[in-house]
């Protein structure tokens, strides 16, 4: 992979979006060791678009590695602190995954489950540009939201 | 540990309930050689029963195997079980675990969590006997029946 041709370019104004500012923070938050303080956002939000290109060069079948898991994870956890800001309550984010990159991402709020979604070939991870990633964390944000409104007693036990 | 002494006797009544029954279920769910073929009941619900003396042996710093996971697995699945007997309502069990034993254990219906509960020190995972275990079965199982009668809306989505 060459890191010349960036899949995000640094104008791109989702980039300037409550979602991406989220993701940047996630990411930042499990980097232990400060390699990301000096890379642009772009830079930081990159492993996560998926050309057709760079997906034709993952095998179909993988194991995902502790990396892939962690940009997962960052991708749910930003969910639930979008959840948690646009409804008050604490969104717990939970990923399930066996080592063969199968499972399950919940986020509950309360006793409420406000998004449940199989996860599959986690090793090929990624969306094909940042704002249809934008657009998939906007989905399951607003279905969140929405089941929270029609349960708000259960989402607040 | 000697197998001389077995924590469970054999003509112990709380291995004539439907909990122990599913427990005894779910432990031959999971024995893909057949080990516990031609096991008594006792036997094999035997490593659920740690009695003070057993725990005394297990040190209080410690990463939980396979084994103990699959157990502590088992002993969820049941209640799932149990759940959705009761209710006719799928019920999901979740196991998220860190290799050190600590973590959380969910089971959804539905959209609802009807059981939550933080998990810690997995590698002591036990009971002091199996009618304390029946007890705990029982409670989980009350509780998390209790809250499907009051949302049966959430717990059918």
């Amino acid at each position: 992979m060459s890191e010349a041709v960036l899949a995000i370019s640094s104008e791109d104004p989702v980039l300037e979006t409550d979602f991406a500012k989220e993701m940047v923070r996630q990411m930042r938050a499990i980097d232990t060791y400060g390699t990301y303080d000096n890379w642009p956002v772009e830079k930081i939000l990159e492993p996560f678009v998926l050309t057709k290109e760079k997906k034709r060069e993952i095998p179909v079948v993988g194991d995902p590695d502790e990396i892939v898991m962690a940009r997962v994870r960052a991708f749910y956890n930003a969910i639930s602190a979008l959840i948690e800001k646009e409804c008050g309550l604490m969104a717990v984010p939970m990923l399930n995954l066996t080592h063969e990159g199968f499972g399950r991402a919940v986020i509950t709020v309360g006793k409420l489950v406000v998004m449940d979604k199989t996860l599959r070939d986690v090793h090929r991870f990624g969306f094909p540009s940042l704002s249809k990633m934008k657009d998939e964390g906007d989905k399951l944000l607003a279905v969140a939201l929405e089941i929270i409104g029609l349960y708000p007693k259960v989402a607040g036990l």
